[in-house]
Order: C-alpha cells, then structure tokens, then sequence
C-alpha cells in the first residue's frame, strides 16, 4: 500500500492522481490533501478517501474550511502548512501538482522528509533545478516526472542502458549503468503548439484567444501561452537538463505536431527508444504513482497508429520562436538565468493574457531581464532563488509598464 | 570477456557478428567459427581472431580444409561437427545465424550445455519453438533475438513493465514482472515489401527480378521472397509468440514502409514503447551481442527524423497476402503445423526463384500441404520435427510438379 499526499488536488492532475488512486483501492492509500483555495472540494475529497490531514494555500479559505471540517480532519494553512503535509512520516510518495514557484518549499519539504516525489510543477526544476536535484541525491529520493514528455523519456530510460538520474532506486541503483554512459541525445517531441505549421503568421498580430487555441492538448492559459510561444519546451529542456543529470546540448527538440510520439532516448549504439500514446495525461500520471511498476488500466485510451494517420518531424525554428532559444541560453548560463527568465515569463504571459502587451513582447521582456540576471552560487540557495524571483518579477513589470 | 562463438560466420551476419568482436577486443573472446561450405574465410577469420575451433557443415570441405589449417586450428564437420562447436565448454555466447533449418540442432546442442544463444535462424523458432523455449527453461539459456524487429520487442520491453520470456536472466528473474502482467500487445512492423504499396499488381504476373527488389534491406532471395509475400512476417509472429511467451492472439502487424521504427509494445496501460532506428542490422546484432549492456558504437547510423520525412502506419491486407493469414492459422493451430508450413514455404519459394512456378503458387501450396499435416505430441520432439520436416518438403515437391 503506498500512501500518497496529493499538493494540488483540486486541479485537473490532482484530481486524475486521485481517479487513479480511487481505481486502484488496494495499492493507494491518500494522506494528506492540499489546495490553493478550492476548500469544499478539499473537504469532499477528505470524506471520500478517509483523509485525516488537509492543507490551504489561502489563509482565509483555511480557517472558513476549518470551521466546517469534520474532527477528525486537520486544516493547516499557508506555505507552512503544505510544507508540514508534504513531509507527513507516514508518506510514501507526494504528487506535487500545484501551479507556480508555491510548490518549490513543499517539495523540498518532501524531499526533506525522504518522500519520492512525483512532480508536475515544472517551475520547481526550472528555477530551483541545481538545488533540488542536489537535496534530492543528499536524501536518495526519486524524483518522478508526470509532464507527458518527461515520462516518455523516463520510461524509455527504464531500458537496461540507463538508469535516470532522477531515480536512485535506493537499493536498486547500478552507477556503472548511468545513463551518461549510453544516452547520446534526450530528444522532446513538442506539438509547435497552433502557429509552427503557419509560417506566414504575424506574431505582433495574435490575438489572445488564437494563442489560447492549442490543437493537441488543453490545458490552462499559462500553459497553453508557453506553448504558443515554444516557452514551454524551453522550460522542459531545463526540466530535464535537472531530471535526467545530462548537458542541455545533449538535449534536443523536435517538432511533431501529432503528439503521438511524445519523447525519445538516443542510444550511443545508434538505437533509439521512444514512448508513444494518445494524448492523454491520465497515462504519465499512473506511470509516476504506479512505477516501477505498471498497471493494467482498461479505462486508458489505446493508440492504433493505422488509424491515426502519419507522423510528421521537423525541427523548430529558433528564428521564428525565440523563446526557445532563450530558454536554451538560460539553462547553459545556469546560475539564476532559468529562475529570472521563469520569472519574468509568469508576468510577461499574464500581461499578454490581460491585453498589455503583444506576443513579441513576452521575448522581448525576457531579453531584456535577463541581461541584467544577478550572479549567484554554483548551486543557488533557496533564499537567492526566491529573491531572484521576486527581483525578475518587478524587473519585468517595470519593463511592460 | 564474453568467449562466443558464431555459427555461420561467413554469412553477412556472422561477418557483423565478427566486426563487432573486432571493434571491441576487449569484451570480446572467439572461440569458435562455423560455416556451410566457405572454408577459405573461416580460416581467415580463425587466424585473425587466434581461434582454436572450427567447423564446416559440408564434409568435403571440412576435408580439404583441415589440410590447409594450421595445426593449432581443429576442423569438425557435419551436423555433429556445429553440435560440438555449438556447445564449447568455454563458451559463453552462441550466435547463431546459419541459414535454414540446420541451425536447429546446433541451436539445441548450445541450450543443452547452458550457452545463451543470440539467434538470427528464424526456422529455429517457427519449426521448433516449444521444444526450443521448454528447453531454454529447463537451461535457464537466454535466448537473445537479432531479427531488428523481434530485437525492437526485447528492446522496449527491458522497460520496467516486463521481462521477456526469452530472457531468463538468470539471478535477476522477478517473476512478478513477466510480460504477461502488463504486455497487451506486440507489433511487429513490416515495411510490407515491394508490392504492400501496389494494389494494382497481379500477383500471378510478378517476375522473379520484381519480387527481388526490396524497398528497404539487402538480404538474401528466400528472405526478401518471403517479404513480398509478406510471409517474412508470419514467421516473425511465431518467432515473437515463442521468444515473448505471448498468444498469437496478443502479436499485431502493422505496414510501416519506411522500417524506421522496428516494432513496438503496447502496454495494459494504454502506453507504447518503440524502438526506433535507421535500417541497419548492426545494431540488433550488437545489442545481442552487448546485452544487458549497451555500448557506444561511432560506427552505426543515427535517425534523425526530422531528415527522414514522415512514417505512415497500416494494416496489412491479408486478403492480398494470404501468406499472413496461413502464417498465423497456423502458430494458432500449433503441434506441426508451423514445422510444416515451414518447410513447404522454403520449396515453394525455391521453386518460384527456379521459374517453376508463380507468386501464387506459394501459398496455394502451403494451403495444400498443411491440409493434410499431420498430429504431433503437445511439444514436438526432434525426432518429429525433422520427420515432418521432410514429410512437407516432399509433398511440397510433388504438388508442384
């Protein structure tokens, strides 16, 4: 029986971990509960899963859900509070999939506590990668991806070449089958998200609601805009620059706007390993909370590639997509580069989402913080992550405004 | 220092089997060469690798070149000649890519002195595949497949989800994680051969030179007939049936022309693994060869699929290609059916090569001769197997003429 914390169960991810917990009874046991605001929800889940300890972002929504919480249920609130949840003893494993930098204390509170992480925030490796990848091999926690494109790779390194480097298997882990010795290439698959396949489009030109147009996946705005943008794959390549301990120039992307294949291993013996499904999130999810082993789950769509049609690669345009290049010069710059440019994307989408400014200004608005990017340590400490983070988001407001 | 020995080492395989030792000397023991009737190179590659060990299926060559070899090299002949080489003590790997069904019994002599045997005979499986796999159990003997696709299934499913059948791994079995547990599906991929892609072609009018011209790989005539009759993989369904341990029922074929990915695995969780590759059979024969290890191999090509254009999946016609349809009613049916089946398939196909008969004419043979097939114990002894082998190739014979 694994016991799983769930930081973010009212959202669309939460609530696919607890599906699948829910279909699986015998081998998931839910402990703790937490939410930015949604406290109804929060509570109904409690009931359904017999959940004694729950948590909320919002102090306010806390202390109206504590009033109507059942006794046996404890409310905490705050940082504090998801932090206390997400390194309960009796975890085994916390689903981090809280949106934004919130989720960055809770998780190294897990991590902290020696829980496995199964994480969907990408914020957190992106902006606070060399610090988490460092505590989790300081504590052997494994660190499991939920983003489809990272479970792909995941599960494509389960072959006997390589073993991530976000797993440490605990007993498990064979360092002479690393997987620097046999991985030549990570290669995400992104969709181009609705403007790769119309090279004639004007960026300056896009509406909010084309952006928010993605033809694969839906997702909320934030998202969906890094995708518009391919900031999005930027943030994965930092992702798993971190998860899989490999150089971000052994990192490729490939444009395949079918997201059928949705990442692949490249061998040193000319092998390559792909992971392929309908897009569905339902999938990577299970695989994290499951793995390492599978489950039968016949409520999961099956891909017959004779009927989909064919698959198409090309490679992405960095002219044409500057953020992807941004993206890539942060993650080798290292440092605070990946926490700033994350910052200053979160403001620059918000702006663009508000009407403030156009597409090309999100690009814009990075290049120009990131020129100033403080400096910092080989490994930046929470505390210059998060100033780093708040001195980028003023940065960026001023330059917007 | 892996001691191997390669049977067949004058054959396109066994000479990549051979390059492979070469390019890594330091992994890689021979001690021990066997071909048909090539004596010459045999010696040739006995010199250049100090192999001690020799054997020649054909008794007047062996003659002849036992004159010629130094005294430090011995000569076997004959069946027993392969047997005895096959089963070395030394040894620690028996690659096996000797042509047709005299492989059968050297590949039996290996099992029985507990050697892994990497494979490339696909009769070894088709004609005798529950005495193969019941003897490879008894043995705990690793059967390791370098057919690219049988060598793309145990490629995927080193995937945390299953341990392949053939693989018994001897101290690392879990049986808990046997492919049956979490394997829903096997695809073979068939690029379909010359005609998948000619719905118009009459197959009673194709020439010999027609039906010898692949569009993807350079092999030899039996094999690339057996692709335009798509019969190749019908075999290849009973060489995954036996090396996976998996139904017929759960083995798929998908056409994918451009065999850029090589099969695939479907997961009871709805997720796919493929492994994927430019065509070259280098690099199943050197996973063979390195496994449970990979190795960095410069040599070998890499995909990039955003050069190679698009891949286009299908279902095969088994109406067009009525060898597909035999093939599988006949692994269904099991007992000799396949033995047979076999061996009327090489007689048919040597017969079409020899202008005696058309394309047609194959499978209205094989219609004929598994007719009448006769019963057999639940798995075939060799004895029975070699009985209706010949059995099948005379019938075969007097249908045709």
């Amino acid at each position: 029986m694994k016991k799983v914390v769930v930081l973010g169960s009212t959202g669309s991810i939460g609530e696919n971990a607890l599906n699948i917990a829910r279909s699986f009874p015998g081998r998931f046991e839910v402990v703790g509960l937490a939410a930015a605001t949604n406290g109804a929800r929060v509570l109904e889940q409690a009931a359904e899963f017999g959940v004694r300890h729950v948590a909320l972002m919002d102090r306010e929504t806390a202390t109206a859900t504590r009033r109507r919480a059942p006794v046996t249920v404890s409310v905490s609130e705050g940082i504090d509070g998801l932090c206390e949840l997400a390194s309960l003893p009796e975890a085994d494993l916390v689903v981090c999939a809280i949106v934004g930098m919130a989720a960055l204390q809770p998780v190294l509170a897990a991590i902290a506590a020696g829980h496995d992480v199964a994480i969907a925030t990408k914020e957190v490796l992106v902006a606070a990668g060399a610090l988490v990848s460092r505590e989790c091999t300081k504590k052997g926690v494994n660190l499991l991806p939920i983003d489809s494109e990272h479970s792909a790779l995941f599960q494509a390194l389960q072959d006997s070449g390589g073993v991530p480097h976000c797993v440490r298997y605990r007993d498990r882990i064979d360092a002479s089958r690393h997987v620097e010795k046999t991985v030549e290439k990570l290669i995400l698959t992104a969709s181009g998200g609705p403007f790769a396949g119309r090279p004639d489009i004007d960026f300056a030109a896009v509406t909010v609601e084309e952006a928010l147009n993605h033809p694969r996946w839906r997702m909320g705005p934030k998202v969906t805009i890094d995708s518009a943008t391919m900031m999005n794959k930027g943030l994965e390549i930092l992702e798993a620059r971190w998860l899989f301990d490999i150089p971000v120039s052994q990192i490729d992307v490939w444009v395949h706007p079918e997201s059928i294949v949705h990442s692949l291993v490249a061998f040193t013996d000319g092998a390559q390993i792909a992971q392929l499904g309908v897009p569905d999130m339902r999938v990577p999810i299970q695989y994290a909370m499951t793995w390492p082993e599978r489950i039968g789950n016949t409520a999961l769509p099956r891909l017959d590639l004779t009927k989909t049609g064919n698959l198409h690669f090309s490679e992405p345009d960095l002219k044409r997509f500057p953020c992807l290049r941004i993206a890539r010069e942060a993650a080798v710059a290292e440092g605070l580069a990946p926490t700033v440019m994350n910052a200053a994307n979160e403001v620059a989408v918000a702006a663009f989402l508000e009407g403030r400014i156009r597409l090309p200004g999100i690009w814009e608005c990075l290049e120009n913080v990131l020129k100033d990017c403080p400096s910092a340590s080989a490994v930046p400490e929470l505390d210059e992550i998060l100033s780093a983070d708040t001195w980028a988001r003023h940065r960026a407001e001023t330059i917007i405004t």
